[in-house]
């Protein structure tokens, strides 16, 4: 299985695989400090709602080895301060809040942890992480059939590469295309290849080509994942769902959310989802070429918010959640 | 007015102005003979319908001067040779295919025209191209209200440049979101910088955000062109326009055709059009720099099929054509 164990400790180092760069190239990001992640996670070194609050996490750890080797002791101010700085690197998901809530209110708790038990904290998430990812491509595969063409967007995790690799497992014969994912291109990139090297029949199309295809009857089934799933159905995920849910729709084709472990309880409705706008530079320049005049301006909102009538169901590691209110 | 004039004779050398390298650069590419002219066309030297089939004219007018100088007079069959391999140069739009007839009847009828009468045809063909962009960009400008912002889709000719100019020498403000239309970036290149050289507030976003700055209410009008209407109403443009007018019908949007001439009375339904498929090497890379894994297939279909029902209006040179069956 590809994409996984791309985030991982070095002794007091965190490294990361950066993203931006495969599959051609494998190339460590090193942190030994908590801005540095927040830096990382920001220039999108790492990628995925669960790789960006395990790394979230490890920033925190980070600024816990540090205190222990300059104070002695977790100064709890200097950990809130550490876990906001980290917390605004990504806002609209919902795991890397979560994530660090949860380190924090065990500190605050009294029951303070040493670096350690944050350590040990971390790896029991990330088995449980495997875990969930596991559940989620299992339920996930239940969905699919012998003969199906799937479309997805951007990278939907690793539970996408369970449910096709259980899929195959079981003698199923699926092709998938993957949309490219401007500007970042993580489909192009993460998806098409790691599918690839499951040995499935993977095409790879530009973001606006996707309804042809629905149009043409080449796509039985959409598959993307979720950053945020608010307690109203409204499913925040990379920018391009939306529209590709809009399509679906109007064609008839089933669309689903890998949701993992399920809705925000925290977040009633999609409207309470901050959207994160991204610098619009990433959208003027194709890997620092610009691509436009020097007169145009852009817009880069990374997530856009596809409202729960779209969805046909949400696949969790519980089971698959059909919604009602869709054919 | 920018983009007008980037296809020229320069004694016996058809001058094109290589359309994926603007607005960066300005680099010619110079072709004497019609096969040069074919390969330029199938290599996206040039860019939309109505210079397209210009420069293909030019093709055969190349073909007839080389043969004057060689054999003297027009020898039909090599004439239609050269015709049969302009016209397969780009299979979808209509103009191109249109144009090269007109003047091979004009050689079958007998009244066998000498290259310079095709020379004064292209240019009578050029003066009326001008007026129809002009006329269709005046009919579209009485569309347009102060405080639009509309959303475009590749280059939509120069009709979209005269309508907004138009609309600012009226004194309406109007603000153009252009889609940057992977995989040849026509959007980013083309229209983006033609817009905002005429002055107007212009933002570039990825082809997948479109759907997203609809739902929040931001875009009040979509206008693309068309490279072929058939009589059943639908739109042959540059794939990714289906898309767009399905998110546009989901939010109620009017979504416009600038349709120039107007649909093309040899295609009775849009299942007639021939979608063209491009080398699938141009979505598998960016400018040589390959995007994905090796083992990973890719499609490009060039342009899409739009059926009429989900198209406001067609503006053409001799007025806007509203369908009774849109909201």
């Amino acid at each position: 299985m590809n994409l996984v164990n791309n985030v991982y400790l070095e002794g007091a180092k965190l490294v990361m695989i950066d993203r931006r760069r495969i599959p051609r190239e494998i190339v460590p990001v090193i942190a030994d400090n908590y801005e540095d992640v927040a830096r990382a996670i920001e220039d999108m070194v790492v990628q995925g709602a669960g790789d960006i609050a395990i790394t979230a996490g490890f920033g925190l750890y980070l600024a816990a080895l540090e205190l222990e080797a300059t104070e002695g002791v977790l100064n709890i101010e200097k950990m809130e301060n550490a876990a906001a700085r980290l917390r605004v690197t990504r806002p609209t998901g919902y795991h890397l809040a979560a994530l660090l809530d949860r380190i924090m209110e065990r500190l605050k708790e009294g029951d303070r942890p040493v670096s350690e038990e944050i350590l040990k904290f971390l790896n029991s998430v990330l088995a449980r992480q495997r875990e969930i990812s596991q559940d989620t491509g299992r339920h996930g595969e239940t969905l699919l059939e012998s003969g199906d063409t799937i479309l997805t967007h951007c990278f939907a995790g690793s539970g996408l590469l369970y449910m096709l690799q259980y899929a195959k497992e079981n003698g199923k014969d699926i092709k998938v295309i993957c949309t490219e994912t401007r500007p970042y291109l993580q489909g192009a990139r993460l998806t098409a290849w790691s599918v690839s090297q499951l040995g499935l029949d993977t095409t790879l199309i530009t973001d606006n080509m996707a309804a042809h295809f629905m149009s043409r009857g080449v796509i039985n089934k959409v598959f993307t994942a979720a950053d945020r799933i608010a307690m109203d159905g409204t499913v925040a995920n990379k920018v391009g769902t939306l529209q590709l849910a809009i399509s679906a729709k109007y064609y008839n084709i089933p669309f689903y959310i890998l949701g993992y472990g399920g809705p925000d309880r925290r977040t009633l409705k999609g409207d309470d989802i901050p959207i994160e706008e991204r610098d619009p530079k990433e959208v003027l320049e194709f890997r620092g070429i610009p691509i436009s005049g020097s007169d145009v301006h852009a817009f880069y909102p990374a997530f856009d918010l596809t409202p729960a009538d779209l969805i046909t169901g949400v696949i969790t590691r519980t089971g698959v959640d059909l919604r009602k209110n869709t054919g």
